[in-house]
């Protein structure tokens, strides 16, 4: 019986992982045989939009957190695949922030050019996942949607890839549920349409808040009004936003904030962040884990501690994504390829304890690019992933930081150099804050594409 | 080791289970030890509104599909429990068509009386039921939410009483993806105001169509538009609402419907029903069935034909409600005490084939409530639990559908005569679509109450 990796979710880290014993297999390597379960009816993960919210067809909590009219909220050229430049995909340099449609085209080619869709099985939600200690295997009890029906099947290896950016984390504020209009979380979020000429309450100031609000702002909002946990942001933003400290309570339609002051609106988004969330695991495989750089209990941010044939793809708080999960999935192929040779459980526990007081120094945003930055330089030599210049893509990190600071609605038109090729990326033809239209053939010049 | 039954939910249902057990209990009968795993943290299923939709504060399906203003859409004479009446439990009559305050406070009041909560364990969905059959018992393996931690637990019985009016069915409409406004099921409607002076389409022809759609108009909706997949309903609507065939497609805001007419709509609210889901329940355990008034594969409606120690109540599509949870935990109730002895497997099945074939017979609304109301009359004589009138129901269900076709927006307004008591309700101090306050004290005269 041949060696069989089951890998949870096809989305960015899921792909990862299918690309990675791949491309292995490519260069003439045995690999072992690998199945990727997908809850969702096609793969791409959360970059695969759908319009359902809650619950899917079959009942089961919709994954996506993706919305119309996003744009990448950071350069393409931070996470370029190493071994898949945008160059390649589009036979073109294209701008450096594109519309959802066009990265999603991106991360799809290459899984698609490399032919793995047949190692998916979708419409397939993991209900659990038992391990043996007699038998050092897993058995995972799948439900096959289409089928309607539940199998079992037997694995050597389990990765975890099912993100967590899809269980919303809600809090309740005093008053929320007598709120008279629209109360949502960011997860639900499809498109800024029905808020046009609304006065908005926007809960949390993290990405999807900024994000979010940005949108709205550009379809047409009336007013923003943030309300922040920790601190006020960096952003100077249009006159119609204000940003409140910690929402207190809703009295019908008014906002009440901790600073007393108060606030009429019309809408509430709770963009409060995410849970880990894996109701499929028992708890002696279950991360447990806030959304932070350095996620507790795993070797090299992918190795699960207490049983080295478990693994979890992307479950860091990120700069870093594409490429990271690359050298992430890279790093657990040679794991299980036996490429790789793991220390003494002692050595692995100073080596997490390590980076977990790494994790404890960071302080500012530009500390926590300088961390990730660091942890891709120890996963990359490693493995044969393409190494590529590191401190350049953290400059860039903090050069976009820096371009948000001083004009939010305006950083997306900026143009970087690709760390791969080496080619500046044109400017769109269009401002962000003027493109309404975000869809494929809107962003990259149709006759282009046809003449390629 | 005593014997152990596990009831999977608090709601109307589970709560029926309680009572029955404690009612025997009270009259000196030995009963097992039972425990209620309720997913939610308070009891009441899905009277306990939640203004969360989605998922819960633990990354959980939210269980609630009721909504703010929500009154009885049928004569709280037909849902009366024969052991405990309204009058008992308010000290006066109250009206016919309570809002949901005031039937919450009523189901609540028996089970709080009794003192039940002891037994029920809150914020624990139940992850996996598991029956050997070398033991002949089932484990539990229940998420403790609060303490985020899993552990499993022994029984001798479950009872499934996890409600099927949770789930919702959402089927796709082409151009739905790209609607430029609010799409929503019915599970996630949670308050009319959102709505004031909006367009809306209502997909669906039943129960949460008829109803939403009220609710809506009554305040301050500017139009509704139903499609309805079957036929046109019987009311006389408002002039403001249309009825048409199927929804055909979406094209921005303008709405395509299968005979060529067309009507441009803010908002798309699904009242397309819900599924019957139980991801907790291995194959050969799980109940398979659309919405109807006999489930497949359950003797008298409540026992599981292929294992006589696992329950189904509360299943069937619905007439009858309240009391019809009472009839079936009193039924399995003494199933499991022994008072009722069971007949042999080919009995059984005759007995299911006779009403899967007596079901087919139902043609009309009459029918179906002619159909449960003999169903009422087979299980209650078995048991202990107070005969009552069901001729008397039945008659009362068919005048409410008649007062419901003469006037839909004033059909609350009718009074009606306890068969329980024989007392009739007053008449309500307002006109329902005039009571915009659907409190339990705008409802219930306070004074009154405080005179009790």
């Amino acid at each position: 019986m041949s060696i069989r990796v089951a890998i949870i979710g096809a989305g960015p880290s899921g792909m990862a992982m299918l690309r990675a014993f791949q491309s292995a297999r490519q260069k003439g390597a045995e690999v072992p045989e690998f199945v990727c379960f997908e809850k969702q009816s096609d793969w791409g993960g959360i970059w695969n939009y759908t319009w359902r919210t809650g619950l899917d067809q079959y009942g089961e909590p919709v994954h996506g957190s993706m919305y119309r009219y996003l744009w990448s909220n950071g350069p393409k050229e931070c996470l370029e695949f190493s071994d898949y430049t945008f160059e390649e995909h589009f036979g073109q340099p294209i701008p450096s922030y594109p519309p959802r449609a066009v990265l999603h085209d991106y991360i799809m080619g290459r899984v698609e050019k490399a032919g793995l869709r047949a190692h998916v099985r979708f419409n397939s939600p993991v209900r659990w996942v038992d391990y043996s200690d007699a038998t050092g295997q897993f058995t995972l009890t799948v439900k096959d949607n289409v089928k309607d029906a539940l199998y079992s099947e037997v694995f050597d290896y389990v990765v975890i890839a099912s993100g967590h950016f899809s269980t919303p984390n809600v809090p309740h504020f005093p008053g929320i549920e007598m709120f008279p209009g629209r109360v949502m979380h960011a997860h639900d979020f499809r498109a800024a349409d029905e808020f046009i000429g609304k006065d908005l309450l926007v809960v949390g100031s993290s990405y999807s808040a900024e994000d979010i609000a940005s949108q709205c702002y550009k379809y047409g909002a009336k007013s923003i009004t943030f309300s922040y946990r920790t601190r006020r942001s960096n952003f100077k933003w249009p006159s119609c936003f204000t940003e409140k400290p910690l929402l207190e309570k809703l009295d019908g339609r008014v906002a009440h904030f901790i600073d007393g002051t108060t606030a009429e609106v019309d809408a509430v988004i709770l963009c409060t962040g995410y849970l880990h969330h894996y109701p499929f695991l028992p708890d002696d495989m279950r991360l447990k884990s806030a959304n932070r750089m350095n996620p507790p209990d795993l070797y090299k941010g992918v190795m699960w501690e207490k049983n080295h044939k478990l693994f979890y793809l992307g479950m860091q708080d990120q700069y870093y994504t594409f490429n990271m999960f690359d050298a992430q999935a890279w790093y657990v192929r040679d794991i299980i390829l036996g490429r790789i040779t793991l220390p003494s459980d002692e050595t692995i526990a100073a080596d997490i304890a390590g980076w977990l007081a790494k994790e404890g120094t960071i302080e500012t945003a530009f500390d926590a690019i300088d961390f990730q930055t660091d942890y891709m330089k120890e996963l990359i030599p490693a493995t044969d992933y393409p190494m590529f210049d590191l401190d350049a893509v953290a400059a860039l990190f903090k050069v976009w930081e820096h371009d948000k600071e001083r004009d939010i609605m305006g950083y997306r038109d900026n143009s970087y150099t690709s760390i791969m090729t080496g080619n500046t990326a044109p400017p769109h033809h269009t401002k962000w804050i003027e493109a309404l239209d975000d869809s494929f053939e809107a962003f990259i010049n149709p006759p282009a594409v046809a003449a390629e």
